[in-house]
């Protein structure tokens, strides 16, 4: 494989169970990790080996499933009703392309399988010249796990289901189980779907039957035991779930620190597996990357920090408490603490916004500084524009939204609304406390509030 | 037991003592564990398992103990002064009813212990008809507990406080100690009471000294040495105090990851003992939910999150950073990120509080928006109103609190000030930047905002 | 040592290093460990045994390190350009006192080291009258590490760098290895550093070249083999400094845990070392302590606190998400949740400030209420005031900044401006909505807002 393309090769990844044990009304395979589908993960690893033919079989609410991957360039087969793991594979069989040498096939809950395991999966089939390749591991306890049954040479006889085992003890005591994951020669695979019949305990078409097949009809079987056991175990619980993510975390944060990122606190620190930062970046903890999110060099970060598809410059600062969303920070810009940046907030070169800040859809020009209690949304505002403490933008009457414009040098003071569509010219002021409802002329001051009068107090109360 | 009433038990809680090593002017029992005192967590392992007649025994701030606990239905005897364990229960023994076959001896400051412990201990004493059973461990260190002494044949001769041992080193060498619950025959224990003399070493009375005189008596004395040591001794540090919040946290989260509920982070996720849970329900790391609070299905709470004794209905989103405390969340309604609802607020089917809102005392009735820096407080805000950014109800007047009411279907411009009592009525239009002192009728439009006025700037500076 | 001074030692710590594997910009010194540069820890550590002779080898950025250390009492020296630690030495050597005994040399990245650690290496020294005394570790895999080569009679032949010892396998098998912390006889170091040369291997002057010396010239050459070997290695990556982070803050914790601190999960609370902390005061997680911070006694804080540089009386409540600069705040007082007080706010006894409030600058007298979405900056208001919600101090004209005082028991309606300079006197009362220009006379009322007028709704949109 080594990252080249590879025609022949189709990997198929079972994705139509409903996952009993996660107790949940939504498919398995979408459960996120660190904000992504934990079935992206294999697509991702899948990828990065070459393997771009991907063949994902649907079942349990397929269309969520199929919604939710929909422009990774993955093809997709349902399987409907889902008849045990043989019976998705005859369906999936059915799109795999005539000139295709080698199937592979492997399970959409398992996110954290490495390349390497993969790959040596697939260099051992191509080497025996197997009509079927099984990666195994060990376990102290099988559990309910497919028991890999060798002869006396070492040679793997069957596949056998725990749930079918229950009279055969010798069976169950095998520590050596089936993680799932399979090189199939093409042509075998194709011929001997046909024989699959299901079994009688379960009513299930097992896809591990091709292995005692394979050996009845003297084909090469091959096992491959992986040591990298904790990564090749499906996903079944929550608790699971959560056990992978921390493996996950740590992973990605260990690649972090070692480009040169400073983690204060990894064990708290979830950064999904799309984002890329800056050497010299410190990010503090609690803090939370998604996404297509990409950081410069040189940022502080957090803690307490939300960001996701967002692209921060070098020398940014976010301070404590921010939420980002699809914005753009550019170099020297700053928030927070406590800044919420709503999607399409575009930052540049060192504008700045304080605490209990709200931006959305709005571009600030360099040197911009909007520090308190304010509500930008909608806006264009100008170079070096002070933004006072307590301005808000009148964006919406009720049925429409309207742009605010306030031109470069311009002075906003504190408690003022800007009622839109409205624009305030380039190095005009506006007084505290007024409500701006018509256009201010470039340099000149508008002011838009009572007169100050001073009265006896009446009895309250 | 099995849950079933039985009145001839009583338990006795020993929760007299100051607890020296915390370092605390709070009494020990009171210190708490996910938002609960850590005496509560061994009330409910009773109560859970029938018993009813609880008696806790009180002392160092006897009153502050009481009062935590009041409303539990639990029965108080205070011991003043503390001469020792044997003295508490000599006090405690007076309360206790005539016809009660078994007393329970358990300790205030072992939160841990599992029901199942409690029934094995109670279940032996009963089998055995002892007339006193104790619960025992083994520790690589027995350090400062009592050491459980055992003849040839494994019976126990007597429990000697490590103090009292120090010129006994075969005494110090013994691993099984004593965890401080016990099982007695009232009969013998009422009798034997009256036979304990204080220790000459520390001049306390012990409890324990009735293990040698059952023996003496050549009364049955049963000694059940259980395995689950980690969660049978008490806090006596703030470290461990710690340590027990860790292993609680982690109890509860898998409980509820096991029946459905996505916890990114368990490790940071803090759920109280009383608080349900619905499933598909996602919770962000960094997230508090305490006292009796119940979440329903598929909901997204945090990160960041603090709940305390609030109802939240299906589908609610709480985003990051919110503080919820005794509110309402109906169906589909979503606050944060940022948002502060105080006590009494009522959000009712799709209602919706955004970043650097505060409600208090207040129904939003299905529907409205307040999505920006807003307070909310005595307000009663009728289906689908808008609230527009920066709007405060002013309730307060230096002295009493006043009601704001806006009807159905009103719009709220950005930055007005609502001076309660008012009324804004139904469909009414205020407009932005207003202070509203007086009613608007339904369907009018109410300014009150002074006029824009362009000037020259004055030289400034 | 014993914590007195002693002019005869004088403390060289190794700092000119850049610490390629951080992959850093920044000089490896002064990455921080809880807010702290990790040379700094070293320093106090040495400083607490009592040496106050320091003098600290820069190199790489010394600008940098110099400025970040300026105001400890440190002496430094240039090595400019930097060849190894044996030219550091000669470097530093020329600015050691001639009456100094014994020079100790320490690398500026093992900010773990315990005193007892460097005193003992010291003690050793002494004792023995050697001309080196070197502090060595067991590893179970020497890695980079310089190994140490002792005879078979356990004596110290000589100390070989890893890189080296390429083609001496026996020597890269010894598990033994150099810490890079020694102490040498003043006389044999300046002496014996005219020997030194390059190595044909890497060109670097090596300290460890000292030791073989001294074997040959048959001085005093010991080992002292220290056990603690995690705190004795220096930090050469961000997953080292990560990892160096946690074992300070357990470390810490547990120090503030045994005095009488409840830390409610120490794994997320993060308290620098120079912070101080009253008992039965209570650390909620995600909470961040720096700088010069003292904590009273009873206090609450957290969850999400961070807290620098400032002071907080007994009994203060800070609640969720504040964060604190360089302010006090007198016993009682109270913050949060999501308060922000910026550098030099001072709120006195029971003073309090609420959500969204930010505070810069101001003070607060006794009893000041200010719980809702405010700005004050600037500003001096007196006792029992009550500040309403969305107050915004406008201390800013564009140019400069001005103060706003408001004197005992006045009231602030909600959502007023109080353009600066001004005074709101005594017991005055400014009504919801105000616009403030003018000085308000104590005991009058003042109103600056415009009339309500009511009108048709014109059809929007």
């Amino acid at each position: 494989m080594t990252k080249k393309r590879d025609r022949r090769i189709t990997a198929i990844i079972l994705a139509a169970g409903q996952g009993t044990r996660m107790k949940s009304s939504h498919p398995k395979v979408l459960h996120t990790i660190l904000g992504r589908p934990m079935i992206a993960y294999l697509v991702d690893t899948l990828k990065n080996l070459g393997i771009d033919d991907i063949l994902v079989v649907v079942g349990y609410q397929a269309e969520k499933v199929m919604a939710a991957l929909r422009g990774d360039g993955l093809r997709f087969v349902v399987q409907e009703p889902q008849l045990g793991t043989g019976h998705a594979v005859q369906v999936a069989m059915t799109a795999v392309p005539v000139d295709v040498e080698t199937v592979m096939v492997l399970c959409g809950d398992v996110p954290l399988i490495a390349g390497d395991s993969v790959e040596c999966l697939y260099r051992l089939h191509q080497e025996k010249g197997a009509a079927v390749t099984v990666q195994t591991v060990e376990l102290v306890d099988g559990a309910h796990y497919g028991r890999v049954v060798r002869d006396e040479q070492g040679r793997v006889l069957e596949v056998v289901q725990a749930k079918d085992a229950k009279d055969r003890p010798e069976v169950l005591a095998i520590k050596e189980i089936n993680t799932g994951a399979y090189c199939f020669a093409a042509a075998f695979l194709r011929a001997a779907l046909r024989e699959l019949t299901p079994s009688p305990v379960t009513q299930e078409i097992y896809l591990t039957d091709l292995i005692s097949l394979a050996r009845r009809q003297g084909q090469g079987v091959e096992a491959l035991r992986d040591a990298d056991w904790p990564n090749l175990l499906g996903i079944n619980s929550r608790a699971e779930l959560a056990a992978a993510t921390q493996i996950l975390k740590r992973r990605l944060n260990a690649q972090h620190m070692a480009a040169g990122v400073t983690l204060v606190d990894p064990e708290t620190t979830y950064i999904g597996p799309l984002v890329t930062i800056g050497r010299d970046t410190v990010i503090y903890p609690n803090t939370y990357l998604e996404g297509h999110t990409s950081v410069g060099e040189g940022c502080l970060i957090g803690p307490n920090v939300w960001i996701s598809d967002s692209v921060l410059g070098d020398q940014v600062v976010v301070k404590m408490g921010c939420v980002i969303t699809e914005s753009r920070l550019a170099e020297g810009a700053q928030a927070g603490p406590y800044s919420h940046l709503r999607p399409l907030s575009d930052l540049r070169e060192g504008a700045k916004v304080g605490n209990f800040v709200e931006v959305k859809k709005s571009t600030l020009h360099p040197g911009v500084k909007a520090n308190h209690l304010t509500y930008l949304g909608d806006a264009v505002i100008g170079p070096g524009v002070n933004v006072g403490a307590g301005t808000i933008t009148c964006n919406y009457d009720g049925v429409k939204k309207y742009q605010t414009t306030i031109e470069a040098g311009a002075f906003i003071g504190s408690n003022t609304a800007l009622v839109a569509p409205v624009t305030v010219g380039e190095k005009a002021y506006v007084g505290a406390g007024s409500t701006i409802t018509e256009d201010v002329p470039p340099g000149k001051l508008a002011i838009a509030r009572g007169r100050q009068v001073i009265k006896e107090i009446k009895k309250r109360g």
